[in-house]
C-alpha cells in the first residue's frame, strides 16, 4: 500500500499542527522502555473547537497503546473529536485490541498520524478507520516520527533489525597488537562514546573468539546520571562457553546472554528479531565481522581511529573472499567527528553500507 | 645561542613593523625556487625619516641574499639606513659573501630581523653587527618568519629533513586488496590532495618494492593553473630496478630520480639533505614505511581513508618489532578533514608523532 494512495490531503490546521508536535514531545517521554520491540507513539486527541481532551504516549511492551491511554482519559468526550497520533492505529489484535477499532468505536470523527505503519501484519489502520466513515490525514511530519523509532521502523520493513559494526583500531589498521593486547588503543572519550554505542542497540553481539580471548562483560557503563537501559547480549557461533565467562554475569541489570549456537548471521539475527530487537551492534572479532559482512547483513560501520601504528597484528576485518580492489564492499561517510582533545584525540567515522537487502527494499518500494 | 640573550628589546616603531611586514611579504614572491633547499627570505631598507629606499627577496639557491638586492638597489642611500629583514644576516662565506659583512660595509645603522639563523654555520650574524656597532633588534615577527620556512627551519635545526608518510587505506586498514590492485581506493579528491602533499614535499620517497610492484611516475600532476616545482624522486633500498621503470621518466619537468641504493633511513636522509632536501614524503610501502618508523624518521603520518572494506590485502605499515600494545607507537591529530562528497567522500587525518629526534631537540633548547 503506497502512502499516496491512502492520503486524502494534509490540510491540518494549525491547532492540529501544534497538537502533533505534542504527540511527537509525547512519544519521545523518558519512562519508555525499549526492551520488547516497541515504537514510541504519542497521541493528543482533540475537542470539536480545538482545545485538547486527553494526550498518551506507550510505555513499551506489555503496556497500553497511546491511543488507547488517550482515549481512555478521554472517555465519553471522544465522542466527535479528532485524534492526533505520530503512528497509524493498528488494525491487528497483538497484546491489545486493534486501536483502529477502539478509535471507530469511541466514536471520532477525524484521525491525523504521521507515519503509516511500516510492518505489513499491523498495517491497514487507515483503511478500517476510511471504511468506518472517519476522516483520515496521513503523512503529516512523517520524517519526524519516523525518527523517533529509526531502527524499529528500519527492522518493521526489511524484516530484521539493523546491523552496526564497530571498529575500533590503530592508524594502520590493527585492533590489537601481535600477542592480542589491545586495551586503551582508543581514548577515554572514544570508549564511552563506544558505551553510548552499546546504549543506542538493543543488542550487543560479539564471536565465541572475542568471549574466549577478550572475556568482556558486553554491559553500557558510562559515568554520571545519564539514564539508559542494557542491551541484551549475544554471542555469535558454536564454540561453547565457559560457564565463569564475564559474560554470563547479570550486574547493572543486564540479563543473561544469549547464546545463538549458530554460525548463520541471517540466523542469528531472527533469532534476536524473536527477542523484539531491532538494532545489533556487533563488536567482534574479524571473523564475525567478516560473516556479517559477506552476509550482506551490516548497514553501518562506526570506526574509531586513534594515532598509534603497531605495525602488527589483527586488522578489524576477516577475509571476505574479496581478491580485488574492483570487488570491494564500498559505502558512503555519513558522520565525521573528533573525539576527545590534545594526544586523546580519536577520530570517528560513521560509514553507512550499501547491503543486498537495502537494494532489495529499494526495488520493492 | 638563545634567542634572549640577542635580545635587546623589541622596541619597533609603527613603520619599522609597517616594513617588517612588507618584507615578509617579499618572502613569499611567486618566483622563489625551492630547489636547492636555501630559505625563502625577504628585506626593505628605510631611510632615516621611514621611506622605504629599497625593497629585495631571495630567489632561490644560487641568486643573491635578499639584504644583497636590497643594498644593490638602495647604493649609497644605505648609510645610515635600517634594514629590516626576515631572516638573521648569515655571517658565513657561502656561494655569496656574509650579508652582516656587506650590512656593515653599507654603513648601516640599525637591523632588524624576525627569525634567529637556526643553521650553527650561517648564525653569528646578529653578533658580527653589534661588534660593529650596528643597533640590532631580534624577534619582531619570528613566528611569521619561521611559518615562510617550516620544513627549512626544522632540516636546520635537526640536521635532517622533516619527514611525512603518506597512508591511503581502508576502513579495515588495507591498502591494497589481496591480489595487490590498490588503484582508486580513495576518491578522485583524495588523490589530488595527496599530489598537493608532493607538490609540498623536497623530495617523494618510495622503496624499491614499490617500484617494481606500482611503477609509479610519481610526479605531481594536479589539474588547472596552480604553480608548483616538481619534488625529487628518491628510491630507498638497494634491490635494482629496471631502466624501463616509469619513475626513470623526466617528463613533467621532473629530474631522473635518486637511488639512495642503502638499507639505511638516516643514511637515505643523510643523502637527500645533501641535496638541499628540507622534506621527504615516503609514499611506501610496507616495509619502507616501517624502516624509518623504526629508525625514530617520522615527524608525521597523513592518512587518507576510503569509506571501503577488503578483509584482506596488505597493511600500510609492516613489522616495527612492537609484540604488545603498550609497546605502540603513538602521536598527536593535528588536522582531521573530508575530501569530496557523498560516495566519494574520503577523510584525511594528519597525525605528528613523537620521534627520537624531537626528543633530542626538545632537550637541547
Amino acid at each position: 500500500m503506497m502512502i499516496e494512495e491512502l492520503s486524502v490531503g494534509t490540510a491540518v490546521t494549525p491547532t492540529e499542527d501544534v497538537a502533533m508536535l505534542r504527540a511527537l514531545e509525547l512519544a519521545g517521554s523518558a519512562d519508555f522502555r525499549r526492551r520488547g520491540g516497541n515504537p514510541r507513539v504519542g497521541c493528543v486527541v482533540l475537542a470539536p473547537d480545538g482545545t485538547t481532551i486527553a494526550e498518551g504516549y506507550h510505555r513499551g511492551a506489555g503496556t497500553a497503546h497511546a491511543e488507547a491511554v488517550a482515549l481512555a482519559v478521554a472517555g465519553d468526550r471522544a465522542r466527535g473529536s479528532t485524534v492526533v497520533v505520530t503512528l497509524e492505529p493498528c488494525a491487528h489484535r497483538g497484546r491489545t485490541g486493534p486501536c483502529a477499532d477502539a478509535v471507530v468505536a469511541a466514536g471520532v470523527r477525524r484521525v491525523i498520524f504521521a507515519q503509516p505503519d511500516p510492518n505489513p501484519v499491523a498495517s491497514g489502520g487507515a483503511e478500517r478507520l476510511r471504511s468506518a466513515g472517519v476522516d483520515v490525514i496521513v503523512g503529516h511530519r512523517t520524517d519526524e516520527a519516523v525518527a523517533l523509532n529509526p531502527d524499529w521502523t528500519f527492522a518493521q520493513r526489511t524484516g530484521r533489525p539493523r546491523v552496526r559494526l564497530k571498529i575500533a583500531s590503530t592508524l594502520d589498521g590493527r585492533v590489537a597488537a601481535a600477542d592480542g593486547s589491545s586495551r586503551w588503543i582508543t581514548s577515554a572519550e572514544a570508549r564511552e562514546d563506544g558505551h553510548r554505542l552499546r546504549a543506542l542497540a538493543d543488542a550487543v553481539l560479539v564471536g565465541t573468539g572475542t568471549v574466549l580471548a577478550d572475556d568482556p562483560l558486553l554491559t553500557v557503563r558510562i559515568p554520571g546520571p545519564e539514564a539508559y537501559e542494557q542491551p541484551l547480549r549475544a554471542v555469535f557461533g558454536t564454540t561453547p562457553i565457559a560457564a565463569s565467562a564475564a559474560i554470563h554475569s547479570t550486574g547493572s541489570s543486564a540479563e543473561p546472554p544469549i547464546l545463538l549456537g549458530t554460525r548463520s548471521p541471517s540466523a542469528a539475527l531472527a533469532h534476536l528479531r524473536r527477542e523484539g530487537v531491532s538494532s545489533v551492534l556487533i563488536e567482534g572479532g574479524p571473523r564475525t565481522a567478516a560473516a556479517f559482512l559477506s552476509a550482506g547483513l551490516v548497514d553501518e560501520v562506526v570506526s574509531y581511529l586513534a594515532p598509534v601504528l603497531l605495525g602488527a597484528g589483527p586488522a578489524a576485518v576477516g577475509d571476505l573472499g574479496i581478491t580485488t580492489i574492483g570487488s570491494a564492499l564500498r559505502g558512503e561517510i555519513t558522520d565525521l567527528r573528533s573525539l576527545g582533545s590534545g594526544p586523546q584525540l580519536c577520530v570517528r567515522i560513521v560509514t553507512r553500507l550499501i547491503t543486498r537487502e537495502q537494494d532489495d527494499v529499494h526495488r520493492n518500494h
